[in-house]
């Protein structure tokens, strides 16, 4: 590679969430600095405080987006990133502190979950030349008229990985508060393990499917460069979860993790016209507002058409006054507190009969699936909350702890 | 005057201090607009968050400045900034959001006390011609290489009257809690009285003698373009106190206003080299660290040369670093505890004997002064804390009841 290496450095909310654990991101900074590294660091907001500011925003207008809702969350990354700063210079550590419009992340201007179009390397590297260390406020860009965008939830992932493909990097560390990523939600599941490595692929569904390790784009874009993620620890040395291609695992799990969403609703609607118009109509108003259709059911009974498909809660009430424009109320039943319950694993693809062993698994404990939808690679089921965390107990057992 | 008129309206932290009293800026914004207005909005930070976030840097690096502090402190007009604009948007009536960067309003690179060079004006042009009202970040400049500066506290004021001097206007509104400037600070003396008008020359003064109600650098601007400063409460209708060129007034008070400031320190230092250059050396080491000195007081005796200065609390450690580098600590002797009581009016420049009134009070009711100054416009004295209260009411009483 001709390009000087820079190691690329992103430090989550926890890891920068209150005043002594900033002073500890420091210390890790100044000691890989001191020995040899070249860092380029992205911070996150403190933890919470993008719920506080979202809290402010909501008590003025609940459903408010856009331009100034982007500028209010913005401001969290500027205070994080600053006190970083400040930080590191008391260790006499020359540090900038870069916003968005510092550095031209450039960015579409779509509020709340843009997506970064292009990076200007040169304050970066003005700043690498100075021996500074450049820290970089996370989840932000700004469109080309310099108007404040958001990433989307987790968007300082994104913002990482695209610094390493603006400069042409081959890895990037992505710190955060457990040392690796484990098989299942540990507060669900006791008995969930650490995984030493992920594919592309599988990190892609894990994030989708409601992991929230890592934004899911950042994952998309660290595929298309194939840039590998190092998934790590702020506060201990040891190795974590490497994000790799494919072609790098001698041998793939058959599944490597159980991920689960509690934030589900399924809307059923009976009868809706028959043919696809109506179908196509709906979608593409949900769509037009940002809400995003997971599982769909559709199926054909001599008394007329079913229809049923699950989005997250937070869309419903958006959902609703969309649905009751183009159907009446009485033709639509929604059934909310439910989960989505799945399992991940790039073996599957050569493995069949991995579902079949899923259903049984949950028809021996006694739950029933509202929904199911298969991939090469993951298998989801939506089934009632209560059942959740006795399903994903029996469903870790079954796949991950044969190992 | 052939430029359109524009409103310009700043609103102080405590007129945006919580969700409810920014929903009562929006309103009176939208009244104001409804009744024909054409308003460019300045705002500041919530009052309490830039102390807080002063104190999170603090809890870093205690005597911290410079560009990642400013960035720090910036954030803080990002957000009110944003959550006006939604309570705007909620009331329908189209408002962008503008940050200095985004403005263009140039300053210096003096961090934390900034100056103002350049404000660009095409971009609120813009939004004027849409209808949409600008709404600017107080406070907030940035240099020529886009790095965030701020304007020292209170800036947001300068702001306002630097809009008013870009946009060629007469007037500027300030809004604030109170409903005029008092004759004195109604919390120490119960009988203070509102005050209708007052000239630049005195609210400069008012200003730099510790009075909260303007920035004082906002004065001496709005003095240079004769801009009027209208100062009113955000929550009633009624007229507020107007400052004016001295031209505008038939007869002035001989006293308009007593100020204080309970911050004073006072160093002693016996003896001093004679001449000029040591005294020249000290003031200009203590510039270079932004210490402002007010009062002096030399002395020559056959012994040696005394000097005796005030300087502001906050500032009594860097001084302490600067003069011992310079002179034995047992020359210098520091006095704490210490407030300045003062009297402002124009109408002294014409009256002889005011400065005897002033002391002749202080005398018979048994207080001592510190060290004494004048100027044609004001009297100032320094005094134990301790007698403040008592000073101020009996001066109150001598030179503002008479009216």
């Amino acid at each position: 590679m001709n390009h000087k290496q820079i190691h690329i450095k992103k430090f989550g909310g926890t890891s920068v969430g209150s005043i002594e654990k900033i002073e500890q991101v420091a210390d890790r900074i100044a000691k890989d600095k001191l020995l040899g590294q070249n860092p380029l660091v992205v911070v996150s907001a403190m933890s919470g405080e993008t719920n506080r500011l979202i809290s402010l925003a909501t008590q003025i207008a609940p459903s408010c987006r856009g331009q100034a809702y982007d500028m209010l969350l913005a401001s969290g990354e500027q205070v994080s990133v600053a006190l970083l700063a400040l930080a590191l210079e008391k260790r006499n550590i020359k540090a900038t502190p870069l916003l968005a419009h510092q550095v031209g992340i450039k960015t579409d201007s779509l509020f709340s979950r843009a997506r970064i179009q292009e990076i200007n390397t040169k304050q970066i590297k003005t700043c690498l030349k100075m021996n500074h260390i450049p820290l970089v406020a996370g989840f932000q860009g700004v469109t080309n008229g310099n108007t404040i965008t958001t990433l989307g939830r987790g968007g300082s992932d994104t913002t990482a990985v695209a610094l390493a493909v603006a400069f042409k990097q081959s890895e990037c560390e992505i710190f955060t508060d457990v040392p690796k990523i484990y098989t299942a939600d540990p507060r669900l599941i006791k008995k969930a393990t650490q995984i030493p490595k992920l594919s592309f692929e599988e990190m892609m569904e894990m994030s989708s499917l409601g992991s929230q390790v890592l934004h899911c784009r950042s994952v998309e874009i660290a595929a298309k460069y194939k840039i590998k993620i190092h998934v790590r620890s702020t506060f201990e040395q040891t190795e974590g979860t490497w994000i790799l291609p494919k072609e790098e695992f001698m041998e793939n799990p058959l599944v490597s993790a159980v991920t689960h969403d509690r934030n589900t609703v399924i809307i059923k609607m009976y009868p809706v016209p028959s043919g696809t118009e109506f179908i196509a109509n709906l979608f593409t108003m949900l769509a037009e507002k940002h809400i995003s259709v997971d599982i769909i059911s559709q199926s054909y009974h001599k008394e007329g058409q079913r229809l049923a498909f699950s989005i997250t809660a937070e869309d419903l009430e958006a959902a609703k006054k969309i649905i009751y424009e183009i159907i009446e109320q009485k033709k639509v039943h929604i059934i909310e507190g439910l989960a989505k319950l799945s399992i991940v694993g790039v073996g599957m693809a050569n493995h069949p009969g991995v579902a079949a062993r899923f259903f049984k698994v949950l028809n021996k404990i006694g739950v029933d699936m509202h929904l199911v939808t298969t991939s090469e690679i993951k298998i989801s089921a939506i089934i009632d909350k209560k059942y959740l965390s006795e399903a994903a107990q029996a469903i870790h057992e079954e796949f991950i702890l044969i190992y």
